[in-house]
């Protein structure tokens, strides 16, 4: 289920949603840190492409009026993917990074190596149980 | 279940999701147009703004490379909500609209007289199921 969504700008250029299992959603929800076991939270993203629909919508002139131009004008969409991140709470077998388990896939294959980059920003944030990202009701 | 996000921007600087059920979503899925009845696409926006802890982990500069300064800087992430709106397709009841019925709620309550002025953008996009936002895989 959807957490929430993001925008990262330069050099990343994305739009981001991230997603949660049932146990993740539940403890977003009751505001319950840390994270319990089995939680996992995945980051999907997209490179930021205008919406040439938008464009065309723009360009209508007997439709559009002046406000719903403006309203399209700066519109982007989710384009090519970038990569899949995960995080996976298991507070026994990762208890190094705050038993948070770090994974990325590229092209449906796993990145190497991501476990200490992740958490060497993820280690900022010991409030937020390790997790930046809040849930959007 | 996520179909994609979109980032709006002036006047209404907002970041979306936008939702579909189980009937959207394998519509979406196997390219079939016009959606079956019973299809309904939900969208969620809120507020761009800045992540405050995302400038904290720019400022911790024993953990932040430079790297990871340019990744944060350009971050915004979901503020307060907006509004909710819904389409639902009916072909027999909402002949006139595309097939689609529209609707908007703001702080939980229905906004009237939404089915005529969502239409006159949707119109626009026929080649699409009359639905501007495409499937994120």
């Amino acid at each position: 289920m959807l957490i929430s969504v993001a925008i990262l700008g330069p050099p990343n250029n994305d739009i981001r949603a991230v997603l949660g299992n049932d146990i993740a959603i539940g403890a977003y929800r009751e505001g319950k840190l840390p994270f319990p076991n089995g939680a996992i939270i995945a980051r999907l993203a997209w490179k930021q492409v205008k919406d040439p629909a938008s464009d065309d919508a723009l360009s209508h002139e007997p439709l559009s009026s002046s406000s719903i131009g403006k309203l399209l004008s700066g519109t982007f969409v989710a384009g090519s993917p970038t990569n899949l991140q995960f995080m996976v709470r298991d507070s026994a077998k990762y208890a190094s990074t705050g038993g948070w388990g770090f994974a990325q896939f590229t092209d449906g294959k796993p990145d190497a190596i991501v476990q200490r980059s992740c958490w060497s920003c993820h280690a900022l944030a010991p409030d937020r149980g390790f997790v930046f990202t809040r849930y959007s009701p």
